[in-house]
């Protein structure tokens, strides 16, 4: 575990986190407003990690709403700085362009552009597009250098390190997907200045997860700083960032493809939070960061249905994720999908549902051992339209 | 380099090829009728392969020109008296499926039979099935087991082992694809008898290629026993079909994802024949084999322009080429689309074309010495419509 930090204490603007997996290693550079140095962190990211290879073009990866803050054109100008020739390929904004559709668009574009196995692809936006970008550089001409600018904070503290890529189909989130480490890492926290308030919500919620499952102390300076980090403090921002980037690259080193089972600890949540996506629809009233929120409220209460978990720590769950403006619960959502969905998690064995659950704020354990009536007493809390802890209404500003 | 071997001398029938990969290691199992032990080699090769996880369902893919022999039934009656429960999904013959639509076809199967990481994927047929399956294997929950059972002499001696899959883009072969190795590749040359006498073709095509790139006696042996490999002598094809394996084996060991450059002289004769098959379009007269075959005797020629190889050598190629009765031309194509595809070629750096040219029989080398120049040349004696070495006409039986 990482010593214990505070906001006060940190005074970094420029944080490098190492991501230790042998030849794949690569860096995290976290900092505030450093693109002048961007151009030169992708190439010696680009000749440190791909022996051999001399990328002089890049495909950057990019969505209206960013080209709409002119972002883009100031990451182009540092790439052509820096000897790189880029082409920009917008992507609609949202999970729909995250499908099959969606990467035959970006195969299309990087045939049109003649790459070639040196080309970079620059996934310069949110989860979609590092996700759907990744994807992409994963499977063009077996595997594409890769350098992931994750400009909200969800992507940032979550979806840009760690190599999962990824897909959705109609019926499953996230099932078609590679490992592809990025050879670089590039977060401007300067960047969420200008995201929306309900953007900021939803990275939290994977924030507070990395307190849960690994670090109490983390959790305790959430529970201190709330206020700082929704006012969007750069130096609040720096530290749950950073902290979160390593708590992150601490996991992958001893896990990079899920396999140990460690890994596994990173989608407590998310076994109910997938299924509230898929059953509320990708596009609909829950974003990811929303589903997972009211899914670790619901997956601790199961915790605490098993006897693993106090009441209390729930309720520091609870009202932490209440102070974020996260939904702590799913009224209305039909019980019977969402038990189907569960069905088809993707860490399932077979067809007995897995879950990562809390023993304590700080510490998770893997687990089969939850009945189907557990499970389904647990999802008739969190539908409920009179559960006690009703979240604040979410467009409401704390 | 193996020794030699002959004919008269290989009384084996079930061999076991090794392909050296660490932890990704597995067996290539080559032999005549075997069908009664499939079930266990799946099961051994699954429970090695994959630690902790255990298989209990598998997709086979197949297509229906399979179907139509009765094969897909006796391996999947095998599948489930090991234990593995088999569900067979069909797809339709021809490259055409080697595309994203049959991708979605295959994802759409796995997601309706509630695959999970566990689920086996066994690809029965040729190099499409095995390219096609295998990319899926690669891509659905980040990876699934994948076993291979070619049922072509190309992907028997080719593309069932090394890990190479992919699908097409319209506008470039293979461009799409991943590295994911096989737990195993199951092999029964019996599967020839029945193979139409233009497939047996184009699967030697890659079988000189073995003799040319890596194994003079080999190529040796081809020309002693080409009467005998044509007549599908079960012994005979044992012998060609086992050392191919081998050398493949022992490239691919030592250059598993194309970094340090070995594996690159597997793409001797490709990039002309990629081109071919480009220009003269997937589903044309054209097959790969044949187009490899072209390829090969072009880029003999290429290397003979640039003082590398002797006119015997070529000399012994064409001759073995045609008794095989494979084209040694392509006569009629169009030169600049044929320049325009070479360059698209993903060994290609920085818009220079990459070739891999022998220096003699049983060696080779990769280089982008070649000028335009030369390229242009050797494409104007590939394409002209007055080549000495006319081959015999393709549906003329030796």
């Amino acid at each position: 575990m990482p010593p214990t930090g505070s906001v006060a204490d940190s005074e970094f603007l420029d944080e490098r986190v190492p991501v230790e997996l042998g030849p794949r290693s690569y860096i995290v550079r976290v900092g505030n407003r450093r693109l002048d140095a961007f151009g030169s962190f992708v190439r010696q990211a680009l000749d440190r990690s791909w022996a051999g290879r001399t990328s002089r073009t890049a495909l950057v990866v990019t969505d209206s709403n960013l080209t709409a803050l002119g972002l883009h054109s100031a990451y182009e100008a540092a790439l052509s700085a820096a000897g790189i020739e880029p082409v920009t390929v917008l992507v609609p904004p949202g999970e729909g362009s995250k499908s099959l559709a969606g990467a035959a668009k970006l195969y299309d574009a990087l045939v049109a552009f003649k790459a070639d196995r040196h080309t970079a692809i620059v996934a310069l936006g949110g989860g979609v597009i590092g996700d759907l970008a990744g994807f992409v550089a994963a499977t063009y001409a077996r595997g594409l250098p890769l350098v992931m600018v994750p400009t909200t904070l969800l992507a940032q503290v979550d979806s840009s390190v760690g190599g999962k890529v990824g897909i959705n189909h109609p019926a499953a989130k996230n099932i078609i997907g590679a490992f592809h480490q990025p050879v670089g890492v590039w977060i401007d926290t300067g960047a969420l200045d200008s995201l929306p308030l309900r953007e900021v919500r939803c990275g939290l919620a994977e924030v507070v997860k990395y307190g849960v499952i690994m670090d109490a102390p983390f959790f305790a300076d959430l529970e201190r700083d709330a206020r700082a980090i929704l006012a969007r403090d750069p130096r609040a921002l720096l530290h749950i960032v950073g902290r979160s980037c390593r708590l992150k690259a601490q996991v992958v080193a001893q896990d990079e493809r899920e396999e140990s089972g460690l890994r596994a600890i990173l989608n407590f949540g998310h076994t109910v939070g997938h299924a509230i996506e898929t059953v509320a629809g990708y596009a609909g009233e829950f974003q990811h960061g929303e589903a997972v929120a009211a899914g670790m409220v619901a997956e601790s209460r199961l915790a605490e249905r098993l006897g693993w978990i106090s009441p209390d720590a729930i309720e520091r769950l609870v009202r932490l994720l209440d102070r974020f403006g996260l939904p702590t619960s799913a009224p209305g959502l039909d019980r019977e999908h969402l038990l189907e969905a569960m069905s088809r998690d993707k860490k399932n064995r077979q067809g007995k549902i897995r879950f990562v659950l809390p023993r304590a704020i700080g510490r998770v354990e893997t687990t089969d051992a939850a009945s189907e009536e557990d499970v389904r007493a647990m999802l008739a809390e969190l539908v409920s339209l009179s559960a006690p802890e009703t979240p604040l209404s979410r467009g409401q500003i704390e």
